[in-house]
């Protein structure tokens, strides 16, 4: 095959992709860690191309290792409840300078550079991400208990790609930190999406967590509880798991936890056959 | 670069072409003769392609071998007045049949199976192709003397892939055949077409008309005009060459001679930097 | 009472039915018989009328009697399986050409000539009419077993008269032959039509089949199915009816089979209170 | 021709006019005299079948008669100026009386119950009829300076007949008494009306004023110019003549001057092709 | 406090209550004793303020003092049955030339004074008020049995102020007289509306009809209901009381009863915490 | 005057402020000094009335105090140019991280607990304020060149308040501090807005700068021209009067600036006949 027919092919080859998922909402989570670097650099393109044949991306994003940069820099000491991080006053400060005014641009600019409209969005725009305090000793850790997703839907009809910073506010308008993993799936169920996909730093999910060659490129949510039951599930996975699980609840065909270090990522998992890491599908799809 | 890489960077190279052409119309002059076979099969899925990335494709054809197939086993002997074929009342009738009846349906059938809803046009639908006879003597040959494009619109409007046949009517609703090229170019203008595609059984237009390493893959306008007037155009690419200027003149941006023999001719031309046979470009783009 | 007072009476009397069927869907089913002259010409003008009115009215036709002129002149024999005639892929070939590319863009002409803008549909287009085989050695002959009505919507909501050939498709694409009754059935069903017109060559339905004089000109869905059980209805008739009942049962308000050979049979059907030939009416209307 | 036939006939005679007039407006102005018997029985129903069919009328009446016959029963005697009535505080209060509260609503009344929803609008609705005064000795009599015709587009507009008492209102909303004829013109002109129709109690425009054989059917501005200015136009006449010129230089189509007290006057006027009474033509129509 | 200090608490403390009632139907009931002076003045000003910060005020009049000084005017001595006052074909047609011709564009002139563009409605126009004869020997007095709202809807969302005439009309368009407080309660259960308002000339309900200092200031449909079983209700207010039931039970939210005579009376109910009158909401309010 | 009856007044004497300004875009210039206390409290609840009046306000604000507190704490020590602050990368981060993650998201909330829904806007997004660099030894300081107001207007026609940070982006998407009474301004101009308030710490523009009783409350922008040319404006006022004379060339209505220090100064300014501090009104206003 020619070079021109190897571009002709692959492009022909991912039609029944854009096909499916054309119009549909595509709920990305992308991590602090990838935004340091990497392979990163093909993040915004990919998102860019998904918006270009017509998926309505959506990123959320959280910003750990920047908001704890800053809080060294700003000679601020930690403090612990029962071995958790408290969020206190001048944390939740920070963690909002930092994620609305230091990683939301830089996203949102980056993926402006590769053609696509992007709006940065705040948890606390018109009721976005309303919360409620975990646990009082904590500080200002929120849990998402109700999602107005019309400042996300606005951007989406106008053509946008809408990026999250996952800054929450109670009744009261005080801004909390939300966990991004947890956001990114209520803001995916909100929006019924169709896909929410998890960019991280391992492969996938391991059946057996310290196993690096047990990545399951397929299950289902039956087979996700029982490795958070019987224990299999690797420390850090759990939550982004408990996450998964909750968007399927909520009415989301599938879920993805794919490497954000590979490039074009993105464009793999969603536009070939094999795809990448591992895919989380209800039962109706 | 592994297959996913080389998977990924050939969607990502795309990615320019289509935010470009994304929304834009583009008529596609699809021949007769491409029809019968060879490659030809790659058309219907390029078509599908460029209308799920967003381009608005619009297929104008004709079906000049198909009809002659028709008059030959209906015994029909072509009659000629200066050399030129006569469209009696009978041809006329077997042209329509032809067109509307075996050729446009084929078309319409084999771009739904790609996945791209398609609806068959004739030019004599709702104002769509108003011409004159060309020479009495001829018999039910028109020139098309205006366009109402509004049952294309509609048509595009509705997300469909609209699929012209090139049988016109006079005022008083009588059948005309029209040329192919001019009915393409024709509905291009009418439509603002951000271009027209000519998709023949050559590999472009030549500088000097028998040397076939003499094609060029861009020129101007005037160009063209100078090639036509000094006699160095291939006699039957004269025809087409005088629509691409008809074309140009009323504000289509660009014009492609393209060798419709090559698998995903149209893909390669739209959607990468090198592309395939000859682009006619206007001064303002 | 002076000519003009006389016009002034006429156009006055039929106010109440303007009113009545303004806005309503009506679907003219007609034959190929009547294409064949008689006093057919006067119904472009009527289907004219009602489009001027502001009835939406949608015409179905078949053209059993130009098929076979064809085959004729091809030289085809026809085929029968136990009695019934064989649509081979020859046939379905010659019955595309003469419907999509002769009777149907005739009376789109004819409708258009009477100052309506009309526009030729084909079964195949964007899932009009989606068939099943009815028999395996009866060829492309199908059933229709669904109908995406969307193309033919479009077509009223832009205001103009689609006019639809009966061909229709399976799910690979492949066209079939649709009995023009049944085809007229369904999609008037599918557009919850208030009226279903059959323009026949007879006076209407006879309760008695061989007595001319038993036509009635009203009946319910009971009767017509007391009729069919009892061998009390005609031979001819007896799909008709079928078609009918299967149209009442799917919500359309009325069915009417009317002599197709009258000077404006339509217009006096639908606008004058004595009527002609049969109403079949649901029990709810 | 049997009986049907001859419905069939005159409704398909109508279709080119119908065809024509649709979705055009039509502003009918009904006298007083008309109101008060005679034929007159016809007009709802004319007004309700132009609506049917979907022309966009709009009715303007005055109500001398009816307003001179309270004047009497309430014992006001008429006072004047240089030989005209004045239009003192009390005598505007009964005008408004019985326009709004006599005559508006009984044709508001007849226009529905012959099947077309009529809404009553009254010239102070909105700043539709914005007034100054004449001459401050008349009183109460003004003259349009400006019209606002949205309250009358948005009867149109939710598809039902306005039927407009000419009372307009000066800047400070104080009330005062239009003439019909003047008001239907500034109406028509404001928005851009295909069609002004005057139902008189005369014939028409005779082009000598004491020869009634000399009823004109056609004839242009400048003919009724020349009338005018040589003295050959009916005393009684001239203003309305002259509100027709108005209209026809604010760029409505034609004006008609019809006979009211014939039977379906408007029907005949405006779907035939003989018509009645004088058409007055602009020179572009 | 500051002059201008106070002025902006004043306005800033309305903010909650004009973000409550925004966008919202308020339906106005004025009486034809509040149009004959005392400090009636302000009405046409508060009307205009709530349409101007975003409230749908509609307003229903009748007229009763005007109706009975112009049937002494005309010498027409009323008529009773069984001590109620009987309505004739005069008496209803002077009813009639009042509320429409006098009251009404009395009060769309002011509110148009005022600043709010007013339309003057008839409870005939497009089936507003659909009345049946109360009592044969009453003669044109009606019940509303229907009513259409969609000219008041119109309106509406044509930004206007709507002024409702209560005159209705039955199903042969008969002109019918119809009690306002029973008019405004069905429209405003027509309209689904938030409140409705009734200015009257006392201070609100009385606990006991016979002490003054009695008003209730808020109460439950079950308080009113006892009210007037237990026959602790005023004579006069009786009526007005039953149609403010008739109005909960159709889910209007709240029903104010409030002197009309105090100024600014709109305003200071809607728009201040301590309200003026009486106000009785639903339970679920 | 009765309390009540005050209030009812007061209100009641803002109705044709509020009818002049609705729905009309009135852009607020928040200053950051603003935001440090004083009785800065009545703002927020000041622009949540405005919206729920009808007026479409959109706030600007920078934040140079915090902005400077925040470098000061990271132990950053400012540079020079010719006396002018440098904001090199580190101190463009700083500023990014101040305003967008904590002076917007305060004001956010703050008119949100107002009962507004508030938007956090940044200039970066989709192209809002594209700037280029003033001066290469400045670092990134930028001036605005070009306003694309979609996300602006987007917000607006949600029904929201967008709270705008003045941070732009040149055409390779890096972030610049950009002088927020410039944004003001030309995001003003861009919205073709009626008003442009800049609330300041003074009470208005002195006619001269040292004396203190001096303030004008209505000016020419050829006063102003003059004040600037001859030398008698105020130091600090004279950018801010540059951008006002700027404004009101570009089309805006008025520019008002007054003391932000005084309660509810907003309210008082746009909806009293005395207003506080100055108003610079072009020609044609």
């Amino acid at each position: 095959m020619s070079d021109v027919e190897l571009i002709g092919q692959t492009l022909s080859n991912a039609l029944p992709y854009i096909q499916r998922w054309r119009g549909r909402v595509v709920v990305v989570k992308y991590g602090g860690h990838a935004l340091d670097g990497g392979d990163g650099g093909t993040f915004a393109t990919d998102v860019a191309l998904l918006h270009a044949v017509g998926v309505r991306p959506v990123v959320v994003h959280g910003g750990g290792p920047q908001i704890s940069r800053m809080m060294e820099r700003l000679g601020k000491t930690a403090q612990f409840v029962d071995g958790l991080r408290v969020t206190d006053a001048e944390t939740i400060g920070i963690a909002s300078m930092v994620l609305l005014g230091e990683v939301n641009p830089a996203l949102v600019a980056a993926i402006g550079r590769a053609g696509a409209g992007a709006v940065g969005v705040s948890g606390q725009d018109a009721g976005l991400l309303q919360v409620v305090a975990r646990d009082q000793r904590l500080g200002f850790v929120g849990d998402v208990h109700a999602v107005d997703p019309s400042v996300v839907r606005q951007s989406l009809d106008a053509g946008q790609v809408p990026v999250v910073a996952t800054i929450g506010s109670d009744a009261a308008g005080q801004p909390y930190n939300v966990n991004a993993d947890a956001a990114a799936a209520a803001i995916a169920a909100a929006l019924a999406a169709e896909k929410l996909v998890y960019l991280t730093d391992v492969e996938g999910v391991r059946r057996h967590a310290d196993d690096p060659t047990s990545v399951v490129s397929r299950c289902t949510p039956e087979e996700v509880r029982r490795m958070l039951e019987d224990g299999s599930a690797d420390g850090g996975m759990i939550p982004k798991l408990e996450s998964c699980l909750a968007a399927i609840d909520a009415g989301v065909r599938s879920v993805h936890i794919i490497d954000g270090r590979r490039s074009h990522a993105l464009l793999v998992e969603l536009f070939t056959e094999s795809g990448l890491g591992t895919m989380i599908t209800g039962s109706s799809s």
